[in-house]
């Protein structure tokens, strides 16, 4: 594994000299990056080409391999990414508290960047320049590790960012590729303490289990959202039923749309029938317990499993639950801890929802799809983390840092 | 594995019900621990006198069995430690920061529990009751697993402090102790993702790195401190005297104490012959370079492996450097990012040491010592975090939390 070490023990060095390079200088990296990235759109192109030719002769299509193709205006909207992110403040060097002690030492608490972070993901071409970017602006060192189907892409576009790197007389090795796309090499490198600080996965469950049962380096899990809308016996109903299409119908694909649907059953009968057919109306299928197949007899029979799923897909599984105590109770037994939402108008159930279920972002009389980095006001996103440790829910770039305490004394001793 | 799922489980019921509980329920079940304490010292003593005898048997002697060893006054300490935890601030449920986004949504962060806290540890009793108490007033559920050699004396702690918990009509399992003390269930504890949130070993670095290779929860890694001192070339000699002593003599076994000093070959000569002395003086074993041994030829010849080590012990590592650059490589490249100090009198150098040295706590011109949640002013501990995910540096009861998104609503979509 010679270009995992190779790689790791020059970001090691790279993330001392980052961690003191000021504002201004990352910023016109980060433009350089952005310009480079424009000026070579045709060689991106080309190398996304064979990428596309390669997985077209693998068996490839629909929305893999739409999301592993690049264009002129996909290319141009990276760049604009860059520049959004440029536009970010700085979160290093912040002291967020500073206090004296009985003794006289001053004792600061700084932000500084995590170091080299690790991104393990899979193909699509965009995360590398986002990653980068993100990391690079926070003062940390990447290594990226992406799928082999888009690795002549991946190459190209470092080749490009690490080019405009050395322009802006930045530090080599800031923004590293592994090029051995080999499942082992992955594995290595979840293991590689020396070098790399934190390790984030950005994919599909699959990929995120493996890392975490991988990992020796820290990790930062992401994304799995088996989200749930809660419908209170309280409520206005036309609410009910708009944030329930949103958090369903909006996007899928995506971790902060909702897969089941919970309703109390002093309003099941009435307001049911109507959401559903709905719902079935944009193509939504509804998957329902013993209790909704009454009120609704068009819908499948759910099955355990099914209260379980992240399905990603234009499925919902619905079950009307006994008030609120149920509801919260399968919420936390089911759930993934992303997002869960209630509509109501009782301020007591509100209050208890917020306060007794376990989750990254709990919504009253919201749609689950405002959980994301953007929605919340940071101003860019590398993913939503799932765990409790250092981060939990959207994670912008103060998501990247970690502090440092500084102490000034004047010779106390113990 | 049947007692860790068991235990696991009620555990993760105990923590949904343990997070509504207000602060002075809590705080009348932590009085309740301290009095159980108190009133059962006896039970306690007979408990740990078969650890004892256990003990003898198998030859441990001096510095491990002291720590294994209770007495009268030793309990009424732990019982004082219960009390003084009760008296600090309760972090839960504030809320960090509020804001509203153009849409109207209210967002707000909000301080909560980790949920369930697995603790392991070795043959210190006195940590059954401390981490336990840690976790219970921040709302937390602790799985306590100790080493085999403590295990009646535990058993004994935790049989009392659950009965007072029940008298505190506190919620079951609060906390829980696995009595299974081997090495294997210590392993299958650390992929118990299912139940356990949060993951801290306390005690060596075997130990820690043990937990490190197999667990899939995410850890915080604890304590292992291989600090330094660097004698800058303008500087206070007295101070820089006073200071390294202080670091290295006034308790060599703790993690915070200094394993290497650095000097600036410009003043080498000058201070080092009389802090040598002074230090062997104190039964410090002195392990120098070659410049070291030109100039104190009583030291030992250090080795590369000198440079990497946490002796724990009066032994010192002592190192002329050619200047600030050349301390800054040697502690990033050696360090093990816990703590680090400079002793100078010129500004510049003071502020490169803090920026670029790459640690938990930088100081400068104080001791090494001074890195402790009681001396940092957060009056308690459950450890310092030598990573860089979540907490860095001592951890006091904040540290022992996590935030949830809160966002209020009012029919809001995408």
């Amino acid at each position: 594994m010679d270009e995992l070490n190779q790689k790791g023990k020059q970001a090691k060095t790279a993330a001392y000299k980052l961690s003191n390079v000021d504002t201004s200088k990352k910023d016109n990296a980060l433009e350089a990056i952005a310009e480079a990235l424009i000026i070579n759109t045709d060689s991106i192109l080309e190398a996304n080409s064979i990428d596309l030719v390669l997985a077209r002769e693998k068996g490839v299509k629909g929305a893999l391999l739409d999301r592993l193709t690049l264009t002129e205006d996909r290319i141009a909207s990276m760049a604009e990414g860059v520049r959004q992110i440029k536009s970010l403040p700085d979160p290093i060097g912040e002291v967020l508290s500073m206090w004296k002690r009985p003794n006289g030492l001053i004792i600061g608490k700084k932000i500084v960047p995590l170091g080299v972070i690790g991104i393990i993901y899979e193909a699509r071409p965009n995360v590398t320049v986002d990653a980068a970017v993100l990391c690079l602006k926070s003062g940390n060192v990447v290594i990226l590790r992406g799928g082999s189907e888009a690795i002549n892409s991946n190459k190209a576009v470092v080749n490009i960012m690490t080019d405009a790197l050395k322009k802006a007389d930045m530090p080599d090795g800031c923004i590293q590729l592994i090029e051995d796309t080999r499942r082992e090499t992955a594995v290595e490198m979840m293991k590689l303490n020396e070098y790399i600080d934190v390790l984030i996965p950005r994919g599909g469950a699959g990929l995120i289990q493996t890392v975490i049962n991988n990992s020796t380096i820290p990790v930062i899990e992401t994304g799995v959202g088996n989200c749930h809308v809660y419908i209170d016996g309280e409520c206005d109903h036309t609410m009910a039923t708009d944030i329930t299409i949103n958090s369903k119908t909006h996007r899928p694909g995506v971790c902060n749309a909702a897969e089941t649907l919970l309703v109390d059953k002093a309003i099941a009968s009435e307001i049911l029938p109507s959401l559903l057919r709905k719902l079935r109306e944009l193509n939504v299928e509804i998957r329902g317990c013993d209790r909704v197949k009454e009120i609704f007899p068009d819908a499948i029979q759910a099955k355990d499993e099914d209260w379980h799923k992240e399905y990603l897909d234009y499925i919902l599984a619905v079950k009307v639950v006994d008030g609120l105590d149920d509801a919260i109770e399968h919420i936390n037994k089911y759930g993934t801890k992303h997002t869960e939402a209630i509509v109501t108008s009782n301020y007591f159930h509100s209050q208890r929802f917020l306060q007794e279920v376990d989750a990254a972002a709990v919504y009253i009389n919201a749609s689950t799809r405002f959980t994301d980095g953007f929605e919340f006001g940071f101003g860019a996103e590398i993913g939503i983390s799932t765990q409790k440790l250092h981060a939990r829910g959207p994670m912008g770039l103060k998501e990247l840092t970690t502090t440092k305490y500084i102490i000034m004394g004047s010779g106390q001793i113990r």
